[in-house]
């Protein structure tokens, strides 16, 4: 893969997997949106993989010992609050109070100019990060913690952004992010923290973990109130592109939202010290497409006629893969087995195993045709329910990293995948 | 509760303990937002309550033995596609393209209002509900069952629509949507279906289920194509309010959708029909709103000295509870009682009970005042900590519904909790 022209035919090759196997949904547009890692139409399975990463990022916030604290705030803010005349926010506008000021005739040029000014100047901005929220939450959050220092608000959304590429169409994507207050003799301790925890997330779910990487911002390019950053990075089939930054950003913000009054602010220690922010904004559009491209292994065989194939596989993290199980029929009585399946199927629902219901499928697909189509879903395990099931109660389950079949009873098959993915879990 | 002022003063009680008790941020606007049943600024507990409805809200969809996907779509859409001139939507502005525009002296005041006209055509528009994603998604979904119903499309996310309080601010509002597809001989079934279900999955977590009703849309109400309503409420203190729709809406805007292409939506039934639809959407948060209201319980009381007392209880449903235990320390050897406690934690979390850290709020406040406080806040169960769980290895379980105070070992308590939910659940 060192020919860039064949790194994107494979970019390509990917891109066409994810539409096929209903990670998103189709369309030109719709594909473009996906690869610059901002939000686009997913398919029911890049719905549930996208819930997947977004739960195990909840998970790693709120399972650490260090308190963190969830919330969720309106995506527009009246335009009344401190943020005022931001630059590069998008603003909402409702159509009907522009045309009312277009359609007053006896309204001179200038004064035209000036009501639609005015009108913009009033209109509600949409965020472009979460930051913003989580800092007007401070206050009360730091009374419930008795001003005690350190902790974390911590938010997952939807922000927009002005469109880069010049179609007119606002990048919308998924942000999770994490906003940590901390004394200021601990804030650069801090910050190296979160990075080696984020940069060890990222990784914890990779096949290829090199792939993701983290290094420092340089100096001319920090932003803000910025004294340090740091960046994920993951190296796409076109290059290297940021899934989270991570900010070491002082008191500023902090005293500049709340007026500088700064008795709301001290912390119950004894220094009486003004927190001081570390912040770490994740992309999790981007993050999904990092995921999907970082698994996804390509293997040259040959079949039983000897011609040469590609053997895709999404090699998924256990904990990330959108289907658990699909559950296939063999030959044999099919209402029976159907009802066998439904059966399964409901018991693996109430143990939340997301499984397939692949026997409900009517197409009469050969089963090598079948598991290829698993694989290149990230399906981890293929039941196949046949004729000897009703006698013995036995099934054949095939693995998707080895592909081996083995035998099993129909009665373990839940503890069995409850298993598999606990243990995935805690590697 | 009959005299309107009287139910208005216990609204406003109620307001009261929701941000004192951190489910929404303090502040006289946001309050407002949130009794209008639309998106304000959740504290850590109404994020977590919002979470676990929306969570059940899924489980209700993907655990029923119909096939129903999950998808996930962008909030604004470029104008290009089939929505054009919708009216009531909100539409995106980019502050600079419409500076330029304003900046162009030369322009005459015609030519002004004519380039402005065209900006806000071909500015984005932010949806106002999720029935046009999944209209637009039918397709590939329709090819995954291999054309055959009936199935449905999920969604979950953010709506927008125009400020109705004339305050400019648009009302943001988290919808849950279920698009069904049928065929058109079942489609009145199946309208009747899910009214029922809908009803019931609301009064399953209520305390006082009468306060959800549901009745028909009468005839000069319905929208759009609809042939039917039905509309659920709940009885606020201040008057019924809709958490949810559902409409019968026949084919008309799946065939305007995909411009009357009739092969691609025929499905592979003998008749080759067209489906039909029924969607139904709730709005969480009001649901919100009505799932507190409905489970704030006043108790009044006599203390030990003889003075009226009101408590306070939130008895949420043990599955939308935000905390399910507190941990408290009683009297002793502090230092030790933590190591414990914050074992405990650890535990808990691993099993995905949502804990409380009590302990490691420094005000020495009493026991009583403790439990008001928690009763508040809808945690079920409050464990504390003494010298004598050191010993004994028992702890003090006290629970918000009976007030009962037993013994238990604390090495049963996770499993005590995780089978408490769970039956709860399935009841």
């Amino acid at each position: 893969r060192c020919d860039p022209s064949d790194n994107l035919d494979y970019a390509r090759t990917l891109l066409d997997i994810f539409v096929d196997r209903h990670f998103i949904s189709p369309g030109h547009r719709n594909v473009e949106l996906f690869k610059r890692g901002t939000i686009c139409s997913y398919g029911p399975l890049g719905t549930e993989l996208r819930d997947n990463v977004l739960h195990q990022w909840w998970r790693s916030m709120s399972g650490s010992k260090d308190q963190v604290f969830g919330i969720n705030t309106p995506s527009s803010s009246g335009s009344q609050d401190a943020t005022g005349g931001r630059w590069g926010h998008l603003r909402v506008a409702e159509p009907d109070d522009l045309q009312k000021i277009l359609k007053e005739t006896e309204l001179s040029r200038e004064q035209l100019v000036q009501n639609l000014h005015m009108l913009l100047q009033t209109s509600p901005l949409l965020r472009t990060s979460l930051f913003h929220g989580s800092l007007e939450q401070f206050v009360p959050i730091f009374e419930l913690v008795n001003r005690k220092l350190p902790f974390g608000i911590a938010e997952t959304g939807r922000c927009f952004q002005p469109s880069k590429e010049g179609d007119g169409c606002p990048a919308e994507v998924t942000e999770a992010s994490l906003v940590w207050f901390c004394s200021p003799r601990t804030s650069s301790q801090w910050m190296d923290h979160w990075a080696r925890q984020r940069l060890k997330w990222w990784r914890k779910f990779a096949l290829a973990p090199s792939d993701f990487s983290s290094s420092d911002v340089p100096q001319g390019e920090l932003e803000g109130a910025a004294s340090r950053g740091v960046k994920i990075f993951y190296r796409f089939p076109w290059g290297q592109e940021p899934l989270e930054v991570l900010w070491s950003r002082g008191d500023g913000e902090l005293l500049q939202m709340h007026k500088g009054i700064r008795s709301k602010l001290q912390s119950r220690d004894g220094r009486k010290s003004i927190p001081h922010i570390v912040s770490t904004t994740g992309n999790i559009d981007r993050g999904l497409l990092a995921f999907l491209y970082n698994s996804l292994q390509l293997h040259k065989r040959e079949d039983t006629k000897q011609k040469l194939q590609q053997r895709k596989v999404l090699k998924l993290h256990p904990l990330l893969a959108p289907v658990k199980v699909a559950l296939g029929i063999g030959r044999g009585a099919t209402m029976e087995l159907r009802q066998v399946c439904d059966g399964l199927l409901q018991d693996l629902k109430e143990a939340k195993i997301s499984a397939w219901p692949g026997y409900l499928e009517s197409s009469s697909m050969p089963m090598e045709q079948l598991n290829s189509k698993y694989d290149e879903m990230g399906v981890l395990f293929t039941a196949v329910i046949s004729e000897s099931t009703l006698e013995s109660g036995l099934l054949q389950l095939r693995s998707r990293d080895t592909t081996i079949k083995e035998t099993m009873h129909i009665s373990e098959l839940t503890n069995f995948l409850c298993r598999y993915i606990s243990a995935a879990g805690n590697m």
